[in-house]
């Protein structure tokens, strides 16, 4: 390549809608350009290291034994009705009809059409087991297309989906493709974590990230001295021993005026009605709130979510926790509409149990006056007792005990997850982190081989229906991910195995000699296999020309100038800065020996 | 490859809705799958095919400067409403609204892009010439999807675009792409003809296509015995010499009753107003059609064109004349709504002149009383005399002489074009045949820089428009041409640089030495860098295996069977079907030599 030809040019200004570090150097340095928000269009630097991940996925795919397929980006509806992601899939598919009126998806994702054509091609248990891949163009219509190649709306991802006969056969696939995306990451130069997460709008069962550790990541993340990591959704709490419930005080109800909050309630607990073994705190409180949770079915129920006072509900988790149900489910805050149509729940006020002088009444619960399920935090294990609402205007209940006073329908992964949480492996104390989600693979089981109808005979004879896995890997994404984790002021810092060349050279100065030594360097290197980016602009300053190697991110920079007439070039590491003089008759070797080590 | 375990089905039976060889062949070989209508899946070994050919262009692009860039396939609407095609394209561009309500296309072509993008990084003409291509996946909501691949709606293209600073050097970017096609297609393995051809919706000047010749290709072209060759809408008709006005005899109206049409007329006249040197025929009658004419910017015309009665007007031709416009003109046969409009016209006695008592009157013409444009065919030079319509029920003008008695506003290349026709350059008379378009270069000019505002400095530092050329390869289309091109009635026959493997190794008997002999071999090929599909399924039988084998077309097959027992296998050609019993020792090496060669 020369750089006199070469369709690039470098920016000295960030892009003006750029935020984060790789959309401006990619932009700036000329390897992709904004078409429309969200949507790029690649120039030859950056389809160079484009090609180059999209190999090293191939390779690591074909090692893994998965084939490659290559589905349309256009699909019609019928598959997508049939898994009911038609609708699930709400704003963020693209759709569109054709002349006939006909509707059309631009694929966010395809696990429909693989599970059809394993349909179309197999039918017996010996066709199993089979992984068969793709490196496609995905359509997602996000509400914020950001930071770039990061959230993006036409990206390009290797989707990957197994077929198995029985869940033993399942997990070696995942094992298979889940080593194929360690390989592949460690030769893109990629940091990983792979954290546990949940299953989201796919259902299924083991679902695990894998999240480029960033400041600018999406995707929050925990993660032990010990070695425990799980996405914020995923993690689960420790479960407290239970207490005997002998020893608990009875419950009872107090005049608690003026605390409309935790900390208000807790001064007023410690000062009119203290304990005599400790303080009251936040975290003997039992909160309780309503959220409507919107089932995959599109059936909105009320619930009551009980959790320690010192934390929030974090309904992101909540909606991840599998407690209401697989496949895509909303939780969010009830409506003062909700509430008036629940009047046992006295704002404010809400627990669990009415004290009247009849005794005790279940509120909350299917089985409570309310009959509206009633959800605590795993913490709030058998004699635990509580402060919460004593379901009167102004009254809250002191000692109420779990599994004495009240008996929750189950329980839920819903409290906010705390910097210093316990990791329920006993490793340690949580960190919280955030990342970049380049990798996703779970194990759908059989919830679209039902769908949609996907059945082979087995040994017997007999109809069975295989079960599925699902990988995902985001190509461009990964690339900007890569950027993000390696550049410096100066510019990108590609990793040796995905850089658009292997040496940026560059001739500099006015001795005739340099361009005709320079000129015969390229062609030494090229003859022996390495890359060159040759910056044979005439006329451009030194300045110029050394700002664009810095910018463009090759890793080794040789500079043909001034040093020639001592018979050296200079052969310089981008990362490091290093430098050293090599013998001009030596430095085809010598380069070729360091780029290929 | 194995075919145990290779993701690929063979059917015995053609899909229903298959009509052409390539597509039948490449469903039942399991290359492809349909998805939708004119939508198809790439199974593995359709993609190892696709990749070859993909390759092979890249090489030749590179090979011709031409560099590698890739756009997205969702684009706003903006750029294609700057240069008209958003209107012009109708109901063949698939369009959608985003989230925000905003307008986008599934682009079936990038010329706006691209120019966009060039505006976007250059700005001198030092900058320029440059090439630069994608090999994309397109969009067009066909009216009719057909034939498989070879009119789908999602489907791969290669498109490059050349920007030059003159015509000159237009030419020359012209040049190397056209030579870039003819090598590609010659290591593609396909036959091609390359024929003028005009530019249609896309403006412009100098227009080749290259035709794979097949009958069941939609473009029309001819050839002569000389090397003329164009599409038809392209051929120009040799004009012949004019003829002196002094010796030709005055027009006269007659009487021709129930003369409906131009055999009855010829009849008529012959019979009743017989010429003293030869007689009438349908040529010398001149026929005058009444066309609507709709101009690029929606503007409808009426005119007139004139052709001998011996051709009808070929509506396709006269889109493509020219004659209306640069840009997407749609010429129809006129409404009777239209004729009502223009009362001068009497219908079934349409003629440029009116004779009265007062001398001879215009009617066609932008100068006769119509006001309608009137264009004749080439033939109608000056001096030709001509029977038609006398603009009076029941009667037409005979003798009626070009230039004497009426002057056409121009000529205009819409007379259909008939087998034996003389070829413009006098070649010799023109064979119809039918082929499939899998390339197309032009010369677009400067119609879209200047719609989207491109400009650089010239050397002066003046502000001046580049031209541009754009060229179109189509890459599945490609396939199917060669699939069209390659097969018999047991299979595809696929030429070598293009086949998915280049063995196709049989294993099969009951010779328990078979196996191990074949798996040595599969595997000394493999190590050779032959591609080896290894047919190592078990319980199969030879029958289908040998099936198989001719289905899915590799060039060599070879078995491993029988002859074993007698030291050899055998090796057979897919295409000549001759065989040659190798020694097994041999056979690696000799394989090996053969399939290099």
């Amino acid at each position: 390549m020369r750089l006199s030809t070469l369709f690039v040019r470098t920016l000295r200004e960030d892009p003006v809608d750029a935020e984060v570090a790789s959309h401006k150097l990619l932009v700036r340095a000329g390897y992709i350009r904004r078409a429309a928000p969200g949507i790029y269009t690649w120039l030859p630097l950056g389809l160079k290291v484009l090609g180059k991940i999209e190999q090293i996925v191939r390779e690591e795919m074909a090692a893994a034994g998965a084939q490659e397929v290559h589905f349309p980006a256009l699909l019609p509806r019928e598959p997508y009705e049939a898994s009911g992601r038609w609708t699930d899939y709400g704003d963020n598919m693209f759709r569109l009809k054709d002349r006939r009126g006909n509707d059309y998806a631009l694929a966010p994702t395809h696990e429909e059409v693989f599970a059809l054509l394993v349909k179309d091609l197999f039918s017996s248990y010996k066709d199993l087991p089979t992984t068969i891949y793709q490196i496609q163009t995905k359509y997602r219509d996000e509400a914020r297309p950001r930071a770039g190649l990061l959230r993006g709306r036409e990206f390009i991802m290797k989707d990957a989906y197994s077929f198995d006969i029985d869940d033993a056969g399942l997990d070696e696939s995942y094992r298979k493709q889940r080593e194929a995306y360690v390989r592949a990451f460690d030769r893109i130069g990629l940091d990983y974590v792979i954290v546990k997460a949940t299953s989201g709008a796919m259902g299924g069962s083991r679902s695990e990230e894998f999240l480029h550790p960033s400041d600018i990541g999406e995707d929050s993340f925990v993660r032990s001295p010990g070695g425990y990591s799980a996405n914020i959704e995923a993690v689960t709490t420790p479960v407290p021993p239970t207490i005997t419930l002998d020893d608990a005080p009875a419950a009872h109800v107090e005049d608690t005026p003026d605390t409309p909050t935790i900390d208000t309630l807790v001064a007023a607990a410690n000062a009119a009605h203290p304990r005599s073994d400790r303080a009251w705190t936040a975290a003997d409180t039992l909160k309780n709130v309503v959220v409507a949770v919107t089932h995959p079915d599109g059936k909105r129920e009320i619930v009551v979510i009980g959790v320690p006072g010192d934390r929030g509900v974090d309904l992101d988790r909540a909606e991840g926790s599998g407690q209401f149900g697989a496949g895509e489910v909303e939780v969010e805050p009830a409506t003062p509409d909700d509430l008036q149509a629940n009047p046992e729940l006295v704002k404010g006020y809400i627990g669990p149990t009415l004290f009247t002088s009849d005794g005790a009444q279940a509120v909350l619960g299917s089985e409570g006056t309310s009959g509206l399920r009633y959800l605590v935090d795993p913490r709030v294990v058998s004699g635990t007792r509580w402060i919460t609402g004593a379901n009167e205007h102004g009254r809250h209940v002191f000692e109420l005990t779990a599994g004495r006073d009240f008996v929750p329908d189950g329980t839920v992964e819903a409290a906010e997850v705390r910097e210093g949480d316990a990791a329920p492996d006993g490793s340690g104390p949580l960190e919280i982190a955030r990342g970049i989600e380049i990798g996703h693979i779970f194990q759908l089981g059989r919830i679209y081989a039902e769908a949609l109808d996907l059945n082979v005979l087995d040994e017997n004879g007999k109809q069975v229906v295989p079960t599925m896995g699902s990988y995902g890997l985001g190509i461009t994404r990964a690339l900007a991910a890569v950027a993000e984790g390696n550049h410096d002021a100066k510019g990108l810092i590609w990793p040796k195995n995905l850089a658009p060349a292997d040496v940026h050279l560059i001739a500099t100065g006015k001795n005739p000699d340099i361009v005709p030594a320079a000129e015969k360097l390229a062609s030494d290197l090229e003859t022996a296999g390495v890359e060159v980016l040759f910056d044979d602009r005439p006329k451009v300053s030194p300045g110029v020309k050394f700002g664009d190697a810095e910018l463009l991110g090759v890793p080794t920079i040789v500079v043909v100038g001034r040093g020639l007439a001592d018979g050296v070039v200079e052969v310089r590491d981008r990362r490091t800065g290093e430098a050293e003089n090599v013998p001009v008759d030596e430095a085809a070797n010598a380069i070729t020996r360091r780029v290929t080590a």
